[in-house]
């Protein structure tokens, strides 16, 4: 590894409608991701906007993770910043896709903090 | 604009190490830098790590800002991802940069949330 954390930018589509309009249920999806995947939990702001769509970003140790959703367009936008080895993203990943049922979903990954310091660590 | 959202990942490097390990620096920053450009601040979660670094989430109407400092190395990473015409997340990009003295920073920008109907609408 020779970036200090890994961002995936996930855009799912073709969501169901009704579980996007859902911050309970939005929330506990990606809290459990975040367990799951050994995250440990600083806070979490969750909000729900009239007439439809929810944002929400939990803070963990090992960086965030957002979503906002609008349900009018079956979309939502995730995020999940990580970093540390032990890590893994992309279980948290496919949890959540499951979780508001998206038909049509495109992950991007991108690494953060890409250092001299560590390019060098992991050529030895 | 043919997508719901833009999403800007800064990656600052050569920063002030002393800044990037001062919590209520970067939240003032950041938090100024979301009024300035004319965000609907919903709430936000900042922590300070041990020995050094700091995390800190801003949930917005627009969608959200994110800071994560190593000050070890001088680094921080910034997303800025705002939704709406009226949002010019790049003037908060500048005041963040300015913020925590980078001299050395890398700005990309992602779209989040092409979809077929803005796509129609903007052809029109």
């Amino acid at each position: 590894m020779n970036a200090l954390g890994t961002h995936i930018l996930l855009e799912l589509h073709d969501c169901d409608t009704g579980l996007l309009d859902d911050l309970d249920h939005l929330r506990s999806s990606l809290m459990q991701a975040a367990i799951d995947v050994g995250a440990t939990i600083i806070d979490d702001v969750f909000h729900q906007f009239s007439p439809h769509g929810v944002t929400g970003v939990i803070a963990i140790a090992e960086s965030h993770l957002c979503i906002h959703t609008w349900p009018e367009y079956g979309y939502a936008a995730v995020d999940v910043f990580t970093c540390g080895e032990n890590f893994k993203p992309h279980k948290a990943v496919k949890q959540i896709v499951k979780s508001v049922r998206s038909n049509n979903y495109k992950v991007t990954e991108v690494e953060r903090g890409i250092l001299p310091a560590l390019i060098q660590t992991s050529i030895r």
